[in-house]
């Protein structure tokens, strides 16, 4: 059942994506054949989380370099196409981690460069979906039985090539039985939320109610939820954290009335070259996103808007970080990528 | 200019209201001739705004009385509507504070009836419109020069007969020249801010930027905003606060950056009887408001939800309420209604 949406597949040359722009209402494919092709589907949220957009743009490399194993200049091709899909979306660090771990192969191969660049992503893709799997197994013990969760955006099957980071807990804490419901904010503007984690949950079989982004903190003072765990885009040395728009919201509620704030994420979505969350780019996207729903107008097309995609969650919010080695706290001495 | 939208307009035995959940896009108007009619209209949100709903209620009985006035059963008549009526939604006072206003009326006057229920609803939307001014006379020297706003949902003219509460104070500082800017939040599931709010502020030319609710905390974190300036729909003795849901949000984002955060609503909006915010009954929607907005589905139509329409801001959190006779700090006395 779970491998109905698996949001990515990539045979020799062709990297197949489930266009999460129309889901649940449509499940449709589009092949990806070059760079350029990744940038566009990164960038239009074709797919979109933070693991799924690092192994996108490594796939992206890897179609690029198949089609053009013959072309002497493949090298600097590559590179130059690696420096362009870096700029694909700016918040999430994972992106450029995972064009890094490219560019070395380039820079270090000389022979059959095609081939190692394919390698290469596909060892992404595999320690992205191992590092989901031991996110959950440090979660699990943090999710006592009977919990209510609340969680954002979607951070599952659809955000990264596993069973997720905040979400993969979750579903496995609903294996082990220990889950009463998950509430899902919809995650305005562009209702990951409500168009994402719904339908991975309902194929899941998990219990859980939809609500808007603004009820969450209201939910929490009414004592109805146990646990908050989010994802992450970019987090820095002292754990302020880059997270869909409206964690910090949950993370301002959860401290007022108690109640445990965790942020679950791979370490390849921790930036040690930043010290605060000051220094993450937020990326601002266009006004039609909030203007619209879909194809319906809320405001009229010349209202003004302002659409930060990300908010930045003082780190002295925060719980704990839930890793692939255990449940971490700032200040953090990572090795610099 | 302003008069082309308000909201409401009486003529004998004809309540005639501008239809909010076609707004912005069309402007259409409902005609309402009975008590029964208006208790639908209130409930389906035709009108809202804890002020209008009041108002709309003493004309629904007005417009009752007026083509019952010759039968000999009309006091009993109009107490039962003014019983059904109450119902229609439950948190804002206002609803049942005006009705009460109109039960006294029907109780203490012998002959003539009809038109002493018509005289006592034009005084109550008087008196509305003349607390709006209060409060944007008192409110106004706490907008600093060159003041950006927060708000939310919609309080303004179309919320009220007059020119509103917390938008009340924002028109009027705009026209002493002190409004940089207004931010908007869209107001899920009903969007009266994306729909209402931007549509009064730019016939008035008042500055402003449609954003998504949660996006609201991350702009006081980035010290953007100068003053939240709320409505309310029930205040308890102690200064909770029930208001649109989304409100808790801002209030606790203020109190973490330090910004002002204050409730502007008539004296109509507190309830003596309610010692704190754990009293006021607060109202659940029909879930396709969460899982649609208008014609567009974000969710399949199987999705659970919850869908709370407003929450209750802690008066601990709240600066100070600025009403028709000054800026009051709770616990308050007020005369028992």
């Amino acid at each position: 059942m779970h491998d109905e949406f698996r949001p990515l597949r990539y045979e020799p040359g062709r990297l197949i994506l489930l266009d999460q722009r129309v889901l649940p209402q449509e499940e449709r494919y589009l092949e990806i054949r070059s760079a350029e092709a990744a940038h566009a589907a990164i960038r239009e949220m074709v797919v979109r989380g933070a693991p799924l957009i690092g192994v996108t743009a490594a796939y992206g490399l890897a179609a690029e370099a198949y089609w053009h194993a013959q072309d002497p200049a493949l090298p600097q091709r590559l590179l130059w196409a690696a420096e362009h899909l870096a700029t694909a979306r700016p918040t999430a660090v994972n992106l450029r981690w995972a064009i890094e771990r490219i560019r070395r192969v380039v820079q270090s191969t000389p022979r059959h460069l095609a081939e190692a660049v394919e390698a290469e992503a596909q060892r992404i893709e595999q320690e992205e979906r191992d590092r989901c799997e031991a996110i959950a197994r440090h979660g699990l013990p943090l999710v006592p039985s009977g919990a209510r969760i609340l969680t954002i955006c979607n951070t599952g099957r659809l955000a990264t090539p596993g069973i997720g980071t905040a979400l993969g807990i979750i579903y496995r804490a609903h294996e082990a039985g220990r889950v009463q419901m998950v509430y899902v904010p919809e995650t305005r503007p562009w209702l990951q939320g409500a168009r994402l984690t719904t339908y991975e949950l309902a194929q899941a079989g998990v219990p859980h109610r939809l609500i808007v982004d603004s009820l969450a903190p209201f939910l929490l003072s009414l004592g109805q939820v146990d646990l908050v765990i989010v994802g992450a885009d970019r987090i820095a040395r002292n754990g302020d954290t880059a997270n869909k728009i409206g964690t910090l919201s949950l993370a301002l509620a959860a401290r007022q009335f108690g109640v445990p704030f965790y942020v679950a994420a791979p370490l390849s979505s921790f930036d040690p070259q930043l010290a605060t969350g000051r220094q993450i780019p937020v990326e601002q996207r266009a006004g039609d996103e909030v203007r619209r729903f879909r194809d319906c107008a809320t405001a009229t097309p010349d209202t003004e808007t302002l659409n930060y995609a990300f908010d930045i969650t003082p780190g002295e919010l925060i719980t704990g970080f839930i890793t692939e080695i255990g449940v971490l706290k700032p200040p953090f001495s990572l090795p610099s990528s």
